[in-house]
């Protein structure tokens, strides 16, 4: 079983505005160019991906072209968006079916529910399935948090590996790394700030920014790993500004526009969003320009 | 066509819990059953419909059995609950297709969207179909509102016809009845006072409840359309608890432990919600009783 | 002991901007006008008053410039608005001795508080004084709230008689009034509408706005103590774009404005505030004047 | 000019809770103990000193006492803590005058103030003193924020120079660095990770837990500034379950149980706060046991 870590880009979803169709070669082609740049894995249907925008068939097409462009050559890491447990678990079912390596499991909120009924909902997804799991969390942007002590005990399931906070609140990362270390990893967002998680025990950056600067985000975590800090630490203050750009004008839509710079057409983010201003898109176009000068893309 | 006026239930979703199938004997006894207690019109597919957590074809069995089961004798006001626009549009196509009267457009939360994309959304719905719209705010429970400027000039659209504010602040119920009151006509919620919104000017009730107590609603309705409002007032404290616990333990459960009371087998509330405890059935039981001797159910 | 009733306007506090120094001319001129107006009561001291934002000798000075202007002719209900318990006492102690006929208890939110924190907090207010408190409750604007169970268990304190909720979630209301009705009486703020809670069995309306309509106020209060239900309702309607204003523009700041307008020389909102916009002041002007085409000021 | 940096510990204020009196003596053996033990400041009337809830008299008996407890060994910073700018202004020229170093501006949030309001407060502050002061941002537990453009427009100030954030989002202190590092150094709250923030070019950490564990927290900052990053890591682990109690239970009720479990008299925190019960302060002391074994207290 692949042991999860490194760069694992959160992918955009390239849909045809008109039709609603997935943009097939778009997608083969960014995911080809990706892995050719590094990154250790690639992650369809996250929130970078609109999942919640997206029907079934769109979802399980995305997946399919996803698994076939990644060739094996890395794993593909599909994101199950769901409110009804049922729901998520046909899904991950149907994701597993079509090759993917593990899954993140990205609870909708819904109507109240208890935590007994939170726990289940998560149990029985990784009871389902024999691939492992992407615990995640956001209390913030999307209201979908994990009581800890739930955490605690779902991170003994031999299933469930992985933990993707995306509150921005880095203390949170800290307590998961000294209480429940030892059963699960804990993978970086956005909002945090990946060297900062990486030298905390992190084993990666799961994240949209890294589709635009993915040889940038590799060579941040190289240095991770090599232990040269100073070094990785710089690379970070060359690198935030992009991640605050996407605070600002919102993940999907400043990666799709990140992405469409670099030459992929993929689409406008959907509807109801609409797209960044020209504005907005000549400040994403600078900053990617500043971390091209640091590291070539 | 139509207007749209009185008491209005929200339906449960009765679905097997383990097969997922739609109880559609039990649905079309629930509605029938309602119709004959005189009220107004029923809604399938709202909040208390547990909507989010259902598939497309359950939706669709839903619509379908509603449709049948009114017979023509009421309008049946579908909830068209969607995050993108592409698919809130082929949900209100799909609805009026299938018989619906008019619509409730309950936009699901999503990433972030400027007020024209907001806008947009609910003029594509109502440039799509022919029979009229239910615009739905609900900024505390589900993060859903629309801006004011954006529902007055949406007002003006010939399909845009009502509002349902879910926000129980009920000055803003006053500030659309001042403000729009002759393009929109205003629909109670639970989370407000059926009692006061009629008497401020709206034109019924539509809610989660009146499946539980159809009689004493429509009773409520009939009072305030007599102008009868002394009794009106003293019968909406009778029925008022009920709101308390509705509000204390989460619609859809409770409404699906009311209606299970009154002999529906509709099922549990969909995983990974949770049943009420016996202790708040208990509750609702009460309450019910209470209800029951002052209006014979 | 006078049972408060009616019209009870909160009052602006009227401040030099230079030297701080209470316009206790201004002040006694403008109790004085309002009296004659037929309000039922005055408040000094509540979030019109700007409370968090004055010293403790500016406080002592507006509550006997209150007390002297009133004369005895209505009474005086001071804000205590406090974090700390002993502060809120000594707060209480002072004020009743200057002459206060009651007291509106605003707690300010603090560091995290037991619900037993919170219940003794009122306690010790209510044994240290002999004369009636009315709870403050604001869970929206100022974040502080009692739990339910602690305003049935305070309402048997033979000094706890009055219940002020500014949520604007009427349901909060009703809840209080079918609880404990008997108990507590209530008042409703500006963020409810009064003639919906006068209608449901509410004693008055405790308010910043009545400073510049007094007279308006009083009409609507007598056609609802008159059981003339559909003019209270029609000029319940003419009232409501100032409650409108209100909400839109902060409350001091409006208030302020308005009492400007009507001749008052109250001074500009404390610092950091900042004084509301011409268009905005513009648009309160206009809502006066209409207002004053149906109530003669 | 002094120069702040290093540990910070925001002091706790010992009252008696019968009389309200400041215990002059337990403050002082405090703030001498802690000089002792290597900080580098101390910062009374903090959250953690629980200012909110103090007379302007205690207030002022405590500037006092620090300022000759500390004897001019080390830097005095306390909080001004306040709603209106005349309070604020007020305050700092008290402190300045009673031998300040440094002040914390902590403004609490009141009415709605526009963007100008909120930078012409501090700017007041800064102009009517002679020392530096630092900006204190906190949006989640108090509500107070500062616009990021009027941070950096504030920088700007000659006497502005500081920052310290206690939202726990890291991203917002790696903002402030890359942004306006030159103008503006930065404190680590006990929300954020002392380390992270001193290997992002922090300064040092401003808060409460170091009044219970003074040496280990100097201990961390001495390898962070040695540049022995994993053993400052590995020091963190082990200090990191304090904060996650102090979070847990709140910063003020937890800091006064664990000063006092060291043997200072500090007393209960102020009511309506509730003490800690006996099971949360036996956690308190396992932590502090498990920090003294590794750095002797």
């Amino acid at each position: 079983m692949t042991r999860l870590h490194g760069i694992v880009p959160y992918l955009v979803s390239p849909i045809d505005p008109e039709t609603g169709a997935v943009r097939t070669d778009v997608l083969t082609r960014l995911v080809t160019d990706l892995v050719a740049a590094g990154v250790h894995g690639v992650s369809p249907l996250g929130t970078t991906g609109e999942t919640p925008y997206l029907t079934a068939a769109q979802r399980a097409a995305i997946v399919e072209t996803t698994v076939v462009a990644a060739g094996g050559r890395v794993p593909v890491v599909p994101g199950v968006v769901a409110t009804a447990t049922a729901d998520a678990v046909e899904q991950a079912l149907r994701y597993q079916e079509a090759g993917a390596a593990a899954l993140v499991v990205i609870r909708q909120p819904g109507l109240p529910t208890s935590e007994a009924g939170i726990e289940a909902f998560y149990l029985a997804v990784a009871d389902a399935v024999e691939i492992p799991l992407v615990l995640y969390t956001n209390p913030g942007a999307t209201g979908v948090d994990i009581p800890f002590e739930v955490i605690r005990r779902l991170a003994a399931h031999p299933q469930i590996n992985y933990l993707k906070d995306a509150s921005g609140v880095t203390g949170r990362v800290l307590d998961a790394i000294v209480s429940v270390g030892d059963d699960l990893q804990v993978f970086s967002a956005s909002a945090h700030i990946p060297a900062v998680v990486l030298r905390l025990g992190g084993v990666g950056w799961m994240a949209g920014p890294a589709c635009a600067i993915p040889r940038a985000s590799v060579a941040l975590y190289d240095l991770a790993v090599a232990g040269e800090w100073d070094a990785a630490f710089e690379l970070q203050r060359v690198l935030w500004p992009i991640n605050q750009l996407f605070q600002r004008y919102g993940i999907a839509a400043c990666v799709k526009a990140a992405v469409t710079l670099r030459g992929y057409d993929v689409g406008p983010p959907l509807a109801p969003q609409t797209p960044l201003s020209p504005a907005a898109t000549a400040e994403i176009a600078a900053a990617l320009a500043a971390i091209d000068e640091r590291v070539a893309p």
